[in-house]
């Protein structure tokens, strides 16, 4: 087994810098495309072989050092009671979206084994097959409470904000809903066998940090703190958009925090005060540049993250579809072939 | 002459802390529908008397201490030679995108008299009509080469990033001929009247730290000095989303800093080493929360602001179309209350 991810998540020496990329199984591979040519995105996400297999493709073409299990973070809301579908021009689509008291009582609490029981069973088959550490993930409460408000994705949010500023209460039963459903179901990615979790916070960044602290960080200190009594893996926690408010982020209890593209790494690092581990953190477009200016990019950062307790490459965002794979194949190549730690 | 909004740019004292809103002539007001339900948009912007009309509502309703001219970032560019048009769903479009050499070359320098003539034309009978003053403004270099490049919005501005990143010269030639458009664009302004400018980066925050550094920030730092080798006036440089970098963002050379919401004014003020004055930055959104949340958010960045070495107050970015006006109000009116400097 290939421990350098964990070792790195942990802040522990490691012999090089570990790499695997954000939505790494994904559209960008003709061999996931080959097997998603055959059957719709929820369906892929629900067959435990397939998933399995498209989670492994990534590790075996660009040589990564962890696996991600392929799902979607809006699976577990779907077993809340909302009725999920994916638009290939929209993307994703909750229908009769959360507004009002009687929206939020609606929504049900998941059990795991019932309700997503091919989770943990594309988890047991990826676990015996994998030779690297495998990821398992979940939405953070505020991002998948802004998918539930606004029915998708959203511009400007106001329906999001609108309710967390007139009826704050009514905002916080519904992520004191959302949070348990979280823990619960990372619970169970846990138990069926993952060695670490991220938590995506992919639209915390359209908070202002006093908006974040207020609505948005308590839940996810109490799902790590709810994880970290139970279990000793390292905890990602990804809020995109956010490095202008490291010092809050921090306060999640994360093991690691993942950045984006828009922060100097070093810069990161002395906000946290070398405490956390950093994960990340190129540009994605990046990819689509030269090789030379993919290994001086991929230089930069590790550089940069000389000064973290613990540096795991990443894109600063989820591999785009139209990236040419030889590009990926070439910056995995360059994070391990230049040792800078 | 109300010169709190100068006097605040420049770092001076002031009795309170002056409020303007980013795109307070708009949609959110019925009076401007009013005139907009007359002409189309592009009209609007080439009508100096009509113009005018809608630049002075605002200040009117509102109460604000400054006033911006009603135009758009890409009037200029379709003096450039490029066919512009404004679809009600889609935003803009740039027809015939810059995608290589023979693009870039076709681009026109421009001569303000003859291309822009309704835009002095408007800042003349501002400047007569109104008694606080008149802020003129430009999109930046990296702004509209995007928007050139893609040809309107984009959602990971790859056309635009694969430009930089494979060829690097052909970019900066695109963006050195929008620079020298910005400097004439900007010095006709002046001379007709306005006693401020912005210069709007609004997509910079999608660069990181280095490509900023090494493709955007040095045609703005070529702007501004040469506005600044010919007046004396403010300038303001309102990178969005561009937080994270304000060391960089503040070598631009300008007067004040534009902030989105994303970073507490406090921080921003110790980044920049209190040497500039700050702008902004509450989160649009608030104006759909309660009053009261209004005044206490308004009161916060009064008070984050206070070591900062000016303050103007604004949102973090446009006021939204579906904003109460009243609620506009009352953010003004708390500003004005709340003497937190």
């Amino acid at each position: 087994m290939n421990d350098t991810f964990l070792k790195a998540c942990r802040g522990e020496k490691t012999a090089y810098t570990p790499v695997w990329i954000m939505r790494q199984a994904g559209r960008y591979l003709p061999e996931y495309q080959k097997v998603r040519g055959k059957v719709d995105f929820l369906t892929l996400c629900k067959t435990p072989e397939l998933a399995a297999e498209v989670t492994i493709q990534p590790v075996e073409i660009l040589k990564v050092d962890a696996a991600i299990l392929f799902s979607d973070i809006l699976i577990p809301v779907e077993s809340m009671g909302m009725k999920l579908e994916f638009s290939e021009n929209k993307g994703p689509i909750l229908y009769d979206p959360i507004r009002d008291e009687i929206d939020v009582l609606k929504l049900k609490n998941i059990k795991p084994e019932e309700d997503v029981p091919f989770v943990a069973e594309a988890i047991k088959i990826l676990t015996r097959e994998l030779k690297v550490p495998l990821i398992g993930f979940s939405g953070a409460p505020f991002t998948l409470a802004t998918y539930m408000i606004e029915g998708g994705s959203s511009k400007n949010y106001i329906n999001t904000k609108r309710m967390m500023y007139q009826t704050p209460e009514l905002f916080n039963n519904l992520m004191a809903k959302i949070t348990d459903v979280v823990i619960n179901y990372l619970h169970s990615q846990i138990s069926a066998g993952v060695q670490a979790v991220q938590i995506f916070d992919s639209w915390a960044g359209i908070l202002s940090p006093v908006d974040f602290q207020g609505f948005a960080l308590p839940y996810v200190k109490k799902i790590i703190s709810a994880l970290k009594s139970k279990y000793d893996i390292p905890v990602i926690y990804f809020a995109f958009n956010g490095s202008t408010m490291l010092k809050l982020v921090k306060q999640s209890g994360a093991d690691v925090l993942g950045l984006d593209w828009r922060i100097d790494i070093a810069d990161a690092a002395d906000a946290v005060n070398r405490e956390v581990s950093l994960q990340g953190n190129l540009d994605p477009c990046t990819l689509f540049g030269t090789k030379d200016l993919i290994k001086a990019r991929v230089a930069n950062i590790l550089n940069s993250a000389k000064g973290a307790k613990g540096h795991i490459f990443n894109l600063g965002h989820g591999i785009l579809p139209e990236t040419p794979v030889e590009n990926a194949i070439a910056m995995v190549e360059a994070v391990h072939a230049l040792i800078a730690r």
